[in-house]
């Protein structure tokens, strides 16, 4: 697991388990899904993410998470498919937003600007290609966070530096589940135009 | 289940369990996955599709699809999460291809056109801004193909209207799953410009 894609890679991503809403609003720690660390692995790996980090901090959740990981890196999984040992090299798992931060800031030295993404608008939101001009013309990190559940809480829009605008579909109707929202704004953000 | 959005919803999706590769190139049945219900049906659904179907020829399969789809319209569910409801309300789940082809011609009166999607480049594909464009223009039903497995095979390329080309990413890798996928390509067809 070398890190030779530093250069040209300045976005990451952070699914956030914690903290989160839940349906009633209450503030809460979701459980780790299997699919959303293989789908949005794929997706990383597709539009050449630097890191994927899966953030909670319930220690048997990243205990799971890292042997999930394992196996298809390391396992039986390896061989079976490389492609997802491949995908799944990009991904961490750390029990809080700060390491993931600290992490980052290792490997590029400078801060990472922090997105928050949602579906619900709010003002004075960046549009996905406002953000992808500002990473085209700047050369810093920058760290998109999504959550699971209900929702990211008011805390982390708070601690932003940059809203992104949500996915607007045909309606009013924006339930994208995280994974599919993820390979969305990765690809206005970087596929090919 | 009123069909009130035929007029503006020209595009429908179908995900074919059959026929579709395995990993050594042998044509097989997959399995029904229930997250590809729930995240492509929400898909389908921000993103204002007719109808998203379901297609594999093994009977038990389908129950398994319906009970799930019954689940979420009419039992507990429902009322739990009425969104899941509203997404899950285009899925059909057919035999067959066919099938798929049938219900939309009786809703439509004019035949749809196949669009067929995979990860290879092949020659005379059109792009997504091509097919936007065509979407816009005609009057036409369309329907896209989603495999699932290792793919759809020759006779179904061989059956198009027209073949989508895949979504290419930073480099060669683009194992998207096909719940990111179908999410991608909706956005790119039918999303905000």
């Amino acid at each position: 697991m070398t890190d030779t894609r530093t250069a040209c890679s300045l976005v990451s991503i952070a699914l956030l388990h914690y903290p989160v809403y839940d349906r009633n609003r209450r503030v809460v720690a979701s459980a780790v899904t299997n699919l959303d660390l293989h789908d949005i692995a794929r997706s990383a790996r597709t539009f050449g993410l630097f890191r994927y980090y899966v953030v909670t901090p319930v220690e048997e959740q990243r205990i799971l998470a890292e042997r999930i990981r394992g196996h298809w890196q390391n396992g039986l999984g390896a061989s079976y498919n490389p492609r997802r040992r491949e995908a799944l090299e990009l991904l961490r798992v750390v029990p809080e937003l700060d390491a993931a931060l600290s992490d980052l800031k290792e490997k590029c030295q400078v801060p990472a600007k922090i997105v928050v993404t949602g579906a619900r608008e709010r003002p004075g939101s960046i549009s996905c290609t406002g953000l992808r001009q500002l990473v085209e013309d700047t050369g810093q990190p920058f760290l998109l966070l999504f959550g699971t559940g209900w929702g990211l809480t008011e805390e982390l829009f708070a601690r932003a530096d940059f809203v992104l605008e949500p996915i607007r579909g045909a309606d009013e109707y924006n339930h994208l589940s995280v994974r599919s929202a993820v390979a969305i704004i990765l690809d206005r953000l970087l596929g090919e135009r």
